[in-house]
């Protein structure tokens, strides 16, 4: 039963290892239940079904954690989107809500529900008109934490803090930022600082950054909240996809984004390489956001099974470093089942008319390529005309 | 209710498409419910959650064809790979085919059960030995066709096909292989003529290769049974992992194979160019194997909507070629939203230090490179000479 | 003195390797004496200590044939491309030849010198123009054996021979072709048997395609050649670059002709392998075209130094297989100074942004490619249509 | 005549560009006449028309500066190479400044000669000993300015300089150093302030690195010379490689270094974009080291031909921005005789199993790949020890 559960911030204090679990928009996007776009989450009334047995594979995978499905479900957002079932954000809110109770009720985990940032922040709307829009979430939700993601700005996600506090919740406040720091310029140390300040007992980082690159981003956040003489625990929730060549936007600004992403998805064992380094960077909440699939989750805690003393449900279905693979047919694979063999290899993209690294839109692309992303992407509604106009001709000359 | 749909052959020889499901295999491993190695399908049975909800997310993807998940699950198999549970065959095959069965009554699919190759064959067990284990599934089942999947040598598959003929039900016969044959060097059209003569109404391949290699296969197929002076319908199920540096035995061969495959997996927009492909070749079957997820299906059937006059329900949440993008956040994604643009994409890997391509391991190397292999593939003398024992014995049982 | 130097049939039909030089075009280009796009050869005229630095540095390096530098010297050509100097054929022939000579007698080689083709054959002169261009080449050169490279048509190649065989010396007929033959679809060993029934006594290909390409082509040739009873000695000397992506138009097609191919050019170990696969099909004429410089021609000397009995005079600056990095400053150099980390090498690009692979131009590429390089290739209406209009021309001719 | 010519400080001081050559001993390798590994310059007396030839290249392609071809000629470094001809330092330095004085001759050039790091610094020999053979170099020469080139430690450069300002002459110093500063992790810009107080007139970097990392480390030079109240000029001369992927000690640890670094070379497009960036910030000395071939250097001057009001006497033999290619045979070769197509080309390598950057060898590897690259580089557990000590050494001594 949930009253007997340890809570989230005596197990972070105990020195325990919490594991988060993944994104549920994209892995709910590519099962057919989410529209890419809107990136709503109506499917917590419409396909409850869907969104259940992806918290269980979760939480069969070893998250502590039960993130309810809530993302972008504030009634702004929901109206802004023009979503065909009116489902008014408590609907939806609720029913998030109930479903991840009842998956973190089969098993060892904590539910947590979230906010995240709104477009009346964007349209620069007031402080009290934005906390209005926060407190009407709180009270749709009951749960044991409350985290908050998807901010990419730390004076709203103060104002977030702020609402939240008044529940007497335990509070976890985590950025959509990199190393380069929030979209205003403010760095991660400072941030950070901020977010403890204004009453989070949780800081960290996710989304927007491959994982080496958000473990860093957090470090920078653990450096600044320590100078300051300030006390928080840390989490970190990155993608899992790589990002060498983002800028500071991250990977929306990829031109991969969102629907060609496939070739940067981690690998189980980029996962074991990342779980350790956040571990060895004192994080204690390690958990994944877009791009995780469940076997994603199942990594982490393989990893870090030694030190929690035990291993995930999940991982009946898996042999640790590959040893399962001694039950193949082939004796080529079956000489594949030892740790040094994957923690060695260097996957091939299949994809040879391909590069490497894409070049990112938006700033800091040199002038030569930087006509070529205007001429793709053309950040104006009239040069956009411009250029289909061309293309049209073009194709309907060819 | 099933009674009332028209058959797989009657679809077919109207000239309809029908669109198959992905694999289960690879599915259910990332989900956390199939050990790779042994590959078996005990989740029928212990997790049938996990099982109908991916046999709904293809069924609202487009699919038309349930296939039962009973991969692997003959008895000799089960035994040889050492499974705890000491489920028999029949429960497993009992449980997939009822689960199938439910889900495709849900929608207007059919149901499909396979067999496949049995380690008995490559024992050499003789021909009444090796038929007899496809006669005891046979009976385990109760479908309404019988694809056979996962065959890499013809000749045991027409001994199925002669298995499963008795049965009065029509016969669809899938090899394994590309467009260098089988793994006796039988060519594409030589297996196709083969399995025609033996009694199959539909042949094809699935498995081991791309999808731009595994409709060329087909097509010599085609070209093999209609120089035969022969009839059949074809059908196709590919991976969803870009290829191009296999051997004739596939994607087992890539150092890759199994847990290091990601950076290969299909876009939506590459199902949409093997689906016109697939069509245009005159293949009316048209699915998927290994690495399909839900949106790959529905990319299939999204791209030959209009010739089926209909979209899959799983489209509700997709805009067609990225259409739903207009309701993005960011101006630089709404830019996103339009064919040409994800067309032309060439998604980079995020992986400067991966290749494009990997060198298969076992046949075909160049010197260099596979004493390059076993140095990694054996860290010891002794190690060494295992592999060494092992390779000679697969090149010459090969 | 070259009377008592063995001749090219001698050297070949007593089993000797011959080796040739590699191409003066794109190494001059390098060097600032020849002009990219007219390609043409003044510089035999305006800067003979260039050329005949050349030609010392390929006899160093092991070169047993020094090619004078006559490529594209015909005076339909040189009036073509409007060259300033009013140089005749005659000119830039006599003096090209008088350099190869004056090397060659440096050193135990001889001298070969070139015809290719011709404009007035592209434009459809008749056979007697075309046939006369030659002849006045002949009489301006006076050499011991004839080579003629950049042909793309057999047709113009016989003409060729026919012409060549009057002067009474060997004629080694080569084409720029690959395995898919020449630019009318006539196979490799069609095109080399009508070479050896048109007087040639060395068959062979040049240019167009990376080595190993070169050697199957030449090996197809052959096959032709003994099928149809007849006999002859093959040579081959391919380009420096790596060209898997090539289109049946070689590297001329490739988006990075001729001004990004620097990627692409061979390591001296990619020669090792060539030189070894060229000796092992048969061929004993192994030389080089575009790309070559001397270190590469010194590397195929070294490879086949054993067979040989004696190492190129360049060696004395180059350790075998690295060897000379025993002297190196630093420990990690010298510890690779051995061949098999030298052999097993695959080198990065230190391009993450750019592909392994180019699509080619022109044929064959994908709808959807297609469009993106005409895209590029026309920013304007007019240049486009000035593009398209060329495109369509090249495809009528071709 | 050499005495009318402006000197070196004059020039820079006007404000006017100066082009500096390319490196002597890659180059002039690639031809066969230096060895890999000792890399002395014992051709300038032994194949002087082979130098002299590249001296001319260099000039005809722009450059302002002839570097006397001394690198290594200290006679400790020639008595360590253990060089069979037994020539001196005195009798390599003379032949190589009389080279470079008579070509600079026949045109605008400058003759410098250079000094650079000594096997007495790093066998830990004494300030005046280490002195002393700088001494000996300098009165082995007689030229207008003295580069010194090749010092990885800022200490033994400042003893050089303190050497050669003894001539009164002008002293420029450059080292191969990147953004990290000397093997001592001494700061660029520490480093620049040093050299201009021991007093040198030019200071910046050369080798090492690839042209925009060397530009950004002369930026930082620039930024501490100016912080520090002090003044100079700049110099640059970079690899002609990509080096994206070095450490600190820069290309030296490359596994490709030095006989698999093709894929890495610089197009002449790359070098538009560092000849621009390098005036950018205010370098007015710009030129290049290893890799550099005339054609490189060409395209420096041919991009800041208008700052400079003229072309080099080699751009008679290149069109600008591939313009000449109107002159090709092919129509869609033509199409490419334009700035935009080749300013935004990403060649591809043509290498489909390479990587694009490799992970350099010694430092900061990470554990899983410095075994294999330990494994790769001992195939015995005697070399493997050779191998570890050899790095250990090397670590210390850093």
């Amino acid at each position: 039963m949930a009253p007997t559960k340890k809570g989230i911030l005596e197990r972070l204090n105990a020195g325990e290892i919490v594991i988060g679990d993944g994104g549920f928009v994209f892995a709910l996007e590519k099962r057919g239940y989410v529209k890419a776009g809107p990136w709503t989450p109506e499917a917590t009334v419409t396909h409850p079904e869907a969104v259940r047995q992806l918290h269980r594979e979760f939480l069969r995978a070893g998250a502590n954690v039960m993130q309810a499905f809530t993302f972008y479900a504030s009634d702004d957002k929901l109206e802004n989107r023009g979503q065909t079932l009116k489902l008014t954000g408590a609907q939806i809110n609720e029913a998030a809500c109930d479903l991840a109770r009842e998956v973190a009720n089969e098993g060892d985990a904590l539910v947590a529900g979230g906010v995240c940032q709104t477009p009346s922040y964007l349209s620069c709307k007031s402080e009290p008109e934005v906390k209005a829009i926060f407190k009407k979430q709180l009270d749709q939700k009951n749960n044991l934490i409350f985290l908050y993601l998807y901010f990419e700005h730390v004076e709203e996600a103060e104002w977030a803090v702020q609402v939240l506090k008044t529940s007497g919740k335990p509070v976890a406040a985590s950025l959509c930022i990199g190393p380069e720091g929030d979209m205003h310029g403010v760095s991660p140390a400072e941030c950070a600082v901020r977010l403890v300040k204004a009453g989070a007992q949780i800081v960290g980082v996710n989304c927007h950054f491959d994982p080496m690159t958000c473990v860093k981003a957090v470090k920078m956040m653990k450096e600044g909240v320590e100078k300051a003489g300030l006390k928080a625990q840390y989490m970190v929730q990155p993608l899992a996809y790589h990002t060498p060549d983002c800028n500071c936007q991250g990977f929306i600004d990829l031109p991969e984004f969102p629907f060609a992403l496939e070739p940067r998805i981690l690998t189980r064992w980029d996962m074991h390489q990342y779980a350790r380094e956040a571990y060895n960077a004192g994080i204690r909440y390690i958990g994944g956001c877009c791009g995780y699939e469940p076997y994603h989750i199942r990594a982490v805690a393989e990893e870090l099974a030694k030190e929690r003393g035990f291993l995930p449900a999940a991982s009946e279905k898996h042999g640790l470093w590959g040893s399962a693979l001694e039950m193949h047919t082939k004796p080529w694979v079956r000489a594949r089942a030892r740790r040094d063999y994957w923690e060695n290899i260097r996957p091939a993209s299949g994809r040879p008319q391909c590069p490497s690294l894409s070049t990112p839109e938006g700033w800091g692309v040199t002038k030569g390529h930087s006509e070529l992303v205007q001429h793709k992407e053309a950040t104006s509604a009239q040069e956009m005309n411009r250029v289909l106009e061309m293309q049209k001709k073009a194709k309907s000359s060819a």
